[in-house]
């Protein structure tokens, strides 16, 4: 297939990419209209101010993200795991039949209890892809960090962990923010590692989060280091919880100065890291689109 | 010794109560005169106003809580466990000889990292007298919950656990609140109980609260039953990680509301209560009191 127009809608934001048969991007765009930032019914409209001009006639638009929400431009349900490439090809719900269509989430039911992720399974298909596996173990950190287990191209299980919402909670609401400094001090290496540390050691975050205070009232960390701290304390609880065969590489994914912590965090544990930065999206976007033709 | 005037002066509350020999509140008064309204200085003279016709000639009083934290009236050392009372009563901070005193807290220290409570330790030592016991294990429900034991009427051990700080965050400040109702619905003990069996068999805070947002998502929980959730998912996260012997009794002490959840909460892991309410902070100052004489 040829030229395509690869978009990522999330809760804040939109970009797109014009994309040619390989999946190098020709051009880039992002605008700050998130699908919380579109009138009911303004979706269509938004779209086409933004990429219009690139769809030419027989272009195709796939489409990742919150835009397949229930708040998004339409609702695309979950498709349920285990779920490759091709079952998220043949879900794919068209909102313009031929032309634009949403690329559905993923879900799955452990113990009763569901869990789903929007615009991850795009980038957990572009990394396999940009990575040639077919078998992964996969972290994207993020305000809610999903760990992904890929068997044979298909995503067998995933897990989702709210340990950026967490820490954003405690940096800036908790008693805890009091005792930092307002605006965030450059990353503090050994103060994150003692953090991840007191984490993996101790019987739960509830408990190891007092530390931050502690630590300061007796004098024994600087205000500088606390956020640094307390963001090692949040992700080693995550990390903790993970069965990580020692040894073998866990393929982590997002903005470069996050996975670098996690890169970070994981050595503790004596786990390598493959890291797969900006691009993962598009690349799956492309692969989905080739299953098509 | 004869009557004391007995004073628990907290970060928001200030309230006191004139005990006669036996420990019997003969009155009491409460203030929204919390440290952190109080002013530099102010101390003496807040104290006067509120409890000054009560300190006839002669008359001795024993304040506990953060009144005697670097915020408060005057910095009392904490004292390191093990400690009973004697230990307290010999590191009273005396802001005015023979007259007035402020209470120590406590201190511990695990793996290089200290621990602390202020105001509790009064509490502790007046609930040990009230049912009559010399060795227990007590939990001290709040903001910041206290797990306590008690060895030869002296703290060995306690941990403090930010449950009930979590639970606000998440209440009012994260994604998950945009899903509950603004005010408080009444207490529902089905999804309460749900909430707890989940974090007891789940893999961590950090994933399981996550279920708050999918169970309502997917509509298999009321919006009003998720508050009641919620709390059942912190409280059964901090139980998880208590060493509890099944079938040995735990003191829950604190506002009967949230000993009743914790009670709750603990028939799951068939670990019976006795429950402690109002009454423990005047206990424990008149004991300590009694030391005195």
């Amino acid at each position: 297939m040829s030229r395509i127009v690869a978009v990522d809608w999330g809760t804040s934001s939109l970009r797109g990419a014009l994309l040619d048969s390989d999946g190098k991007a020709l051009e880039e765009r992002s605008f700050a209209r998130g699908i919380l930032t579109v009138p009911t019914g303004g979706f269509p409209e938004t779209f086409e101010a933004c990429f219009g001009d690139w769809m030419t006639p027989g272009t195709l638009c796939l489409i990742s993200g919150m835009a397949g929400s229930k708040q998004g431009w339409r609702e695309a349900p979950y498709c349920a795991c285990p779920a490759g490439f091709d079952a998220i090809a043949a879900q794919l719900e068209w909102v313009e039949a031929g032309r634009i269509a949403i690329v559905p989430g993923l879900s799955i039911e452990r113990s009763g209890v569901p869990d789903v992720m929007r615009g991850e399974e795009t980038q957990i298909f572009g990394a396999l892809q940009l990575l040639g596996l077919d078998n992964a173990r996969l972290v994207l950190p993020g305000t809610h960090s999903k760990w992904v287990t890929v068997s044979d191209r298909k995503v067998t299980d995933f897990s989702t962990w709210m340990t950026g919402e967490f820490y954003a909670l405690l940096r800036q609401h908790s008693l805890l923010a009091r005792m930092m400094p307002e605006a965030d001090p450059a990353h503090d290496a050994a103060a994150f590692d003692q953090g991840v540390a007191h984490a993996l050691a101790g019987p739960g975050l509830l408990n190891t989060a007092f530390s931050t205070r502690t630590l300061s009232l007796f004098n024994r960390m600087a205000a500088s280091a606390l956020p640094s701290y307390l963001s090692g304390l949040v992700i080693g609880e995550e990390l903790k919880s993970q069965t990580l065969p020692r040894g073998e590489p866990v393929v982590v994914m997002g903005a470069e100065a996050l996975t670098a912590r996690y890169e970070q965090a994981l050595a503790q544990l004596g786990v390598p890291v493959q890291r797969v930065g900006a691009g993962a999206t598009w690349r799956g976007l492309r692969a989905i689109a080739d299953t098509l033709s």
